[in-house]
């Protein structure tokens, strides 16, 4: 089993409920997890009594943040049918819930779409830029997160790296688990949150919680690289959202999200 | 009160339980309500015990079809404090449950952005096209959200309207109420589901069942008309997903939504 899927694994616990231990490794800094991660775990127990395999739309509210250790998952079924399936998921910890969930699963396929967004041109991995710990010349807090995921930024839209935002809220990065497994529908989740906050790429270098997530999966991705481009179409009044394009190592479109988070202002 | 308020007014019911008299004049044919107008009952009723008075955040799955008639709505409040609500939403009709969302709620203002997208080129509204009843020189069903809502495409995004698509799923229109009220963020939730499928553009002019979607709502509107782009980018293995931005009458970007939605094949 990977490192991805024994730490997004969950249990059916005495009584029916759902169980799961979350993994203090997938932190974004001061014992927080992130909120890819969370989802991730909260599709594993939607699809434990569908009859879908995959989760194709996943809605949250981030009640508040979440840190390691013992949750359970409380999962209501909706609608079911051939098509797609629908489910409630409530990850609750020690203080309460803290994650709420609309969950649809389905059975996703690689079938060549009907149309479909072309890849934006990006910098080959190899002149990418992965991470030391620094940003903007000064360490960052440490992250659990980097040694989960790798990542590598293209240089055209990773200026703020080391001091330089550029004029617009984009970043553009390729993306695959650390630990050499190829994507699946629930590690494209878990990469719907990975990058630093956009605005971070127009110099606003604070934490940026996230408020609500929707992540759709569109397509079962092929195994190597993912293409991430993140961008933010308004920052304003305190709020920040952030819009996720992601493509397999085919070119293939195969997950979207957008959040909303806030931001200093 | 204007037609849109009366519309999607909800009152407490006997209980604490808040109850909403759905109108059969916002459907999209054979007695199926909008989802839009849906989402902005759901609103109504997840800011009535909110400290905060505008929806931010709605993300809704769409269980089954709704038609007009008395409905309930449960609406389960989460962590609340001084920037934002959280609230679970269930809009509950004669069939059982039919519409789950998470809503959050703030106080919106109208202050200036740090950053926003501008609004795309568009022709102005006179020289653009109403609908007239009829889609590629047949027909369409009765729809009762064209009287509700006026809609004026932009001739560069609607050959598709006489019969001659082009080959990218996008649209542009001007929205405004019919009723002649200006915008306000329940509305926005409104317009955010109102254009016809953009697998329409396509000449893909099959009926399109929105499955979960997400609008955010980013600014207080200014009067007058609305500029809304809706996009996809794939449309595979029998789903779709839109895209809207929406920019009110100053150019200013005032929400945004995604939706996934089934095709035909």
């Amino acid at each position: 089993m990977s490192d991805f899927a024994a730490a997004t694994a969950v249990t059916r616990a005495e009584g029916g409920a759902v169980a799961a231990v979350l993994d203090p490794g997938w932190d974004v800094g001061g014992g927080v997890l992130n909120g890819g991660y969370l989802l991730a775990v909260a599709a594993r127990a939607a699809v434990l009594d569908s009859p879908h395999p995959h989760p194709v739309a996943m809605s949250a509210s981030y009640l508040r943040a979440t840190g390691p250790g013992p949750v359970t998952l409380d999962v209501v079924p909706g609608p079911s049918g051939r098509t797609l399936a629908h489910a409630a998921v409530t990850l609750r910890g020690p203080d309460g819930p803290s994650l709420a969930v609309q969950a649809t699963t389905a059975t996703l396929t690689d079938d060549a779409p009907l149309w479909a967004a072309r890849p934006p041109a990006i910098a080959p991995v190899e002149d990418c830029l992965g991470s030391d710990g620094t940003v903007a010349g000064r360490p960052t807090k440490e992250v659990g997160l980097r040694h989960r995921v790798e990542t590598r930024l293209d240089p055209a839209t990773a200026g703020w790296l080391r001091g330089h935002p550029s004029g617009e809220p984009v970043m553009r990065a390729w993306i695959r688990l650390a630990d050499g497994t190829a994507p699946d529908p629930f590690a494209l989740l878990l990469f719907a949150d990975v990058l630093p906050p956009t605005s971070w790429a127009i110099g606003l270098y604070g934490w940026a919680p996230t408020v609500q997530l929707q992540v759709l999966v569109r397509a079962l991705p092929a195994p190597g690289w993912c293409l991430v481009e993140a961008r933010a179409s308004e920052v304003a009044g305190g709020w920040l959202d952030e819009d996720y394009r992601i493509w397999d190592a085919t070119g293939r479109l195969v997950a979207q999200s957008r959040q909303l988070a806030r931001v200093p202002r």
